[in-house]
């Protein structure tokens, strides 16, 4: 043991790390109903699910990533290699895709469901472990990918039911041509893109100030990052910045599909979102759940990642952070749940068996307990059962916890056509 | 960067460590529907999911785990403390459950549905990750809850479509016992234990001959490793060793209760079944599949572990290999998956989005192309889809790739009605 590690006090006997965390019966299952409404949406689009480990190598991660990966759990292997935890799924898909598919045909179409991990930061506290979510399409360079993509977003968290959803979209090629088109050079540029990347907007506006003087051109550059709304947003860009107009017009486009995917009235243009600037090529999204501050779930379209594993590809993706989801779901609809379909059979241990078994497979959910069991009814408050059986006769009493009755039955699976 | 890491190979670009892979989009979709009829019926028994964390403190894990844990992924957090990579799910449940439901007023059920990982040795190449599917059933002392678990056992891996199955039933009580009522000493006995641990049958015969001598007794014990049968095998050992009657009693219990829950054909007494003789305190068992060398799933009763967390609660629960689950299941059923259900529609991304929109609200899943995609056919081949959609005057042309059969179809959610 080295001296550091005898500094330390002893670990509570039952602590957990900093930013890990448990997650007891009735969230585990409001989150696997949420990954269920989402991927049900992801299956009626086609993206197919993909699984890729949590240990990856650090290089090839950080290989992908211009600057190299930040925030990691990092460890050695028995080589002295260096694995990381993976601390994002966008990478290791585009890995998958271009080393398991790289002769697939056409536009492919992934999915996955799986955790990240990340560090927590002193003083900025977040768990260590993030359930996501997401889709990549790879092979799609058009703004019909783009459009399906926003539009798969929305009616995923939609399909969980999440109302009052907003998704902001942005471009970060967009935002490219308006520097280009004011003549903004290399040095400004980098330094307002640090201000952004800082969200400090006070400094984008004097750096943009300093960069582009005066006139109503440089009035939109300064106001760039807070510009927020529909498609008179792109006339003013292209009215006043002519070599912006291509990439006004793709976005034109994709508002026009988004349109078609019946979704517009979710998405807002908004010149703000232009956070990862360096690793997204095009359009770039967030969106925002009534009740919670962190984005629900972020994308974008990144055409330059699968190129560093040797098969270049297009692509354009989101991933939904679960938990964020989950707590705006809470957020909104506050209810506790009522009790769940189950009966807690008294006996069902022991001489009732074979009566569990035989009502399990007409579809019954059955809490089995010993015939003496004296806990009966109080395991089923505890748990949030609806039920609670004991042998009586010939048949069953019954305890139906939403009413407070208790009525003769003469077989287990009548219980489930009283009315509630 | 050290000398020793400077000597290693450069990583190939897109290499995985070893012992991790991916899972392509076929076999992530036959494991997602073994967990999802694993999933059912633990729900039929009321066993109910919780998460625990990937990383916790490793002397949490090992203060748990008598000798502490050999193989785990180890790193350090920010203040030094050792984090390891759960590499078990039973200890985290055991802490969770005391630390978290310490008042339930009843016996606690809970599943769990997530990876587990372990170092790759050298020489006995393995996953590092394995997703498991488990339940512990804690606060049930008696035979019944032995029964429900292996009950529960069966019907899960039946569910998955596994047939052939055989679970193996041993229970180390017994086999102390049968040592108790032999006089066998404590330091033969600890030879004993490390033969088994290490499946060295010679040896331990070797060792029972020399502890327990001549007589139908010492056959006994020299034998008992390969014991296997009915109830027979328990009438055998009360008669010859009678202080071996409490323990072949409540064995009888359990066997009478497997009928009860319909599951008795798949069960089979094997006293052979010791391995993890330190860790368990009384039935243990382990499940064979046609076709796979190893155990789909293992368990056992291990009423000391939640004490160590506080709590102290009698315990019994077992845990399937998904991954290996998965193989039996290849090796019994190796045919090639038919098409899935699904249209490619060529213009779904662009002038076709409001169809494709309206298909998929219909539930059919809709993989949108370009109008310009040249691809549809080996689109649909590559991935597997059945139909191929292109406009024609005002409807659809659509193969289906079942029958090679091109018609005509006016709206596209006919085309499910066409005969296979």
């Amino acid at each position: 043991m080295s001296e550091s590690e005898a500094a330390l006090p002893a670990t509570p006997p039952a602590a957990l790390p900093a930013g890990s965390k448990d997650v007891l019966a009735v969230e585990a299952q409001e989150l696997r109903a949420v990954e269920g409404a989402v991927r049900g949406r992801f299956n009626a689009f086609g993206y197919r699910e993909v699984m890729t480990p949590v240990l990856e190598y650090a290089d090839v991660i950080d290989r992908a990533q211009e600057g190299g990966l930040r925030d990691a759990f990092r460890m050695f292997d028995d080589a002295g290699r260096v694995l990381v935890l993976r601390p994002d799924l966008t990478i290791p898909i585009a890995r998958l895709a271009a080393t398991r598919m790289p002769d697939h045909p056409g536009a492919v179409r992934v999915s996955y469901l799986a955790r990240v991990f990340r560090p927590p930061s002193p003083g900025r506290p977040r768990s260590s472990e993030q359930r996501q979510a997401g889709i990549e399409l790879m092979g799609e360079a058009g703004p019909g990918g783009d459009a399906e993509v926003i539009a798969l977003l929305v009616g995923s968290l939609r399909a969980a039911g999440l109302e009052g959803l907003q998704v902001a979209v942005g471009d970060v090629s967009l935002t490219a041509a308006i520097l280009d088109g004011l003549g903004i050079a290399a040095a400004p540029r980098e330094a307002m893109r640090a201000a952004l990347g800082a969200r400090n907007f006070v400094e984008w506006r004097r750096l943009a100030r300093a960069a582009a003087g005066d006139g109503s051109r440089a009035d939109l550059l300064v106001a760039l990052p807070t510009l927020r709304g529909g498609r008179e947003l792109l006339d003013r860009i292209d009215g006043e910045i002519p070599s912006a107009a291509p990439a006004c017009a793709r976005l034109r486009v994709v508002l026009d599909l988004l349109e078609g995917h019946g979704v517009a009235d979710a998405v807002v243009l908004d010149l703000g979102v232009l956070r990862e600037w360096r690793y997204y090529s095009g359009v770039v999204f967030e969106a925002y759940a009534p009740g919670v501050g962190a984005p629900v779930a972020m994308g974008g379209r990144y055409d330059d990642l699968a190129g560093r594993f040797g098969r270049p590809r297009p692509a354009v993706g989101f991933g939904i952070t679960l938990d964020v989801l989950h707590q705006s779901l809470l957020a909104a609809n506050g209810e506790p749940a009522p009790p769940r379909d189950g009966v807690v059979l008294v006996g069902g241990l022991d001489a009732l068996a074979p009566v569990a078994t035989a009502a399990r497979a007409a579809g019954l959910t059955v809490i089995a307990l010993t015939s003496d069991d004296p806990d009966a009814d109080a395991l089923a408050a505890a748990d949030g059962w609806r039920w609670v059986a004991r042998p009586s006769g010939d048949g069953f009493s019954v305890l139906d916890r939403t009413t407070g009755r208790v009525d003769d039955h003469a077989r287990l699976d009548e219980v489930t056509r009283s009315p509630a």
